[in-house]
């Protein structure tokens, strides 16, 4: 019997096409994949249908005869409802198909996920992202892959395409889910840290601009320092990365650290400052307005 | 009458010839001045003599006939002895000279100082230093300089053979440390939590260096994290920043901030963890060593 057709380029889903999943769904359209797509804003699933993506009722319907799916959801429930919902992507995953999950995940969420998923004969791949809309879009993101040997060769060759830094943390579902969160745990203490100095500068009557210039080529550089507080100094309130995101990346970093029984000093003090700006009001926001909010309220913070 | 015959190149005299020190006074005898020098460590004497300098018995002989004094020493207790103690070098310098202010201080401490050589006629600039000891001896490091319009005018021409990364903060002497204290703050903050990530990413069995590799290609990527936690993972252990020195200055921060109102939280925790190294005995070692110190103790640092 002759071995079945299997096309040049993967069939691919993808649930969740928001900032980062339509920049996906658009680059492997570009890059000749067959893509379907679900997402709850009909706006989305229209830009992707004029791009050449099929659209789909619910994720069963996506799932439906393709090689591989993206999740990329926000959260954790979300991911749960698209996978293993009524009308989840289970239903319609044939055995032998792969689920890349992009959500920043607590790492049990995702050990789980790909028992489950196992049990079913499909894999998974633990495969957080990071770099913004711009960079999925154009493939330059980063991922952070970890998953069984087979299934990172099987899938190498796509991955690539959407991320000229892929990172290969090993073999075990949820190290990716881990390093993710450490990195966004440190990328919010950079971040509240350089928020707070400048806060400090302009109430010691400095120039925040000078400042951060002076701070930019010496040892207090951080990446998000720089990107988000010159965002903030040119009063550009766009939203690139909401508020609620760190926030909520700090606090499954910290529950995680506790699990191992650690309490980190600066990543606590980050936590608090991202719940806080949050429980003011600012969740909605850019999470540049960090500084802005420190520096007018010149609040204790203590 | 003719005017006062002027040489060519300043002459000027250097107190502390430590690290930096020792730098700026080789990179000034590259350019043309005649450098005199006093330094607590023989040894050093003998180096700068080596290169050209003279060398004097102490600093109110250094600064006799000089038109520069730049004061590289530790700290303002240091700084005191060598400008008003009983040789210091306001019993050589002549009225119409300038002091030229390294170390990192309080900003109180260098109004007090600009006022006192105010009042016998000597100039004060207020220039902390940024950047290690190869930087000084290449002329690349930074300064942050804050003093009257007329002496920055008068020192631009040697500030910049000492320093490719002037920054001119101001006229307001104390604006100098001001800055320096904010972004060493900051510096402190990146290093403690950078130091913290990776202990957490031990904790939970990644590997540190590809932990490491992937935060410095994404958000939490920070110049002092990369710079410390690269020599730590080498197991270098060559002292280049004493673990006492962001402690100091991270005090000294907190000190500022406090009198400023503010009690910024994770400069607080920043603080609380240097000085708990120091407290541990680990302050003669380099800063690099607050990983291994974190990581291994597994200490809740809560």
């Amino acid at each position: 019997m002759a071995p079945p057709q299997r096309e040049e380029r993967p069939r691919v889903g993808i649930v969740g096409i928001g900032n980062m999943g339509l920049g996906m769904a658009l680059r492997l359209l570009d890059q000749g994949s067959a893509v379907g797509v679900r997402d709850l804003v009909k706006e989305r699933e229209r830009a992707a249908l004029r791009h050449g993506a099929t659209v789909h009722a619910d994720a069963a319907a996506v799932a439906q005869g393709r090689d591989l799916l993206i999740v990329a959801v926000v959260d954790s429930l979300q991911t749960e409802e698209v996978l293993f919902g009524e009308h989840g992507a289970v239903h319609g995953l044939a055995p032998g198909s792969t689920v890349l999950l992009c959500p920043t995940l607590a790492p049990q969420a995702v050990e789980d996920c790909a028992a489950r998923l196992a049990g079913r004969g499909i894999d998974c791949v633990d495969a957080p992202m990071s770099g913004g809309p711009s960079r999925a879009r154009d493939g330059t993101m980063s991922l952070m892959v970890a998953c069984a040997d087979a299934a990172f060769e099987r899938w190498q060759p796509l991955l690539r395409d959407l991320s000229s830094r892929l990172f290969r943390i090993g073999t075990r579902p949820g190290d990716g889910a881990r390093t993710k969160l450490v990195n966004n745990l440190l990328a919010a203490i950079n971040l509240a840290g350089a928020a707070e100095a400048l806060a400090l500068a302009q109430q010691l009557g400095l120039d925040p601009a000078a400042t951060l210039a002076v701070i930019e080529a010496s040892s207090g550089q951080s990446w998000i320092g720089s990107d988000r507080l010159r965002r903030a100094l040119a009063a550009n309130t766009t939203v690139q990365a909401h508020m609620a995101l760190l926030a909520k990346d700090s606090g499954l970093a910290m529950d995680m650290a506790a699990g191992a029984g650690l309490q980190p000093r600066l990543g606590q003090a980050a936590a608090a400052v991202f719940a806080q700006a949050c429980v003011e009001g600012l969740a909605g926001q850019d999470d540049s307005a960090l500084w802005r909010w420190l520096a007018e309220a010149r609040r204790p913070h203590g």
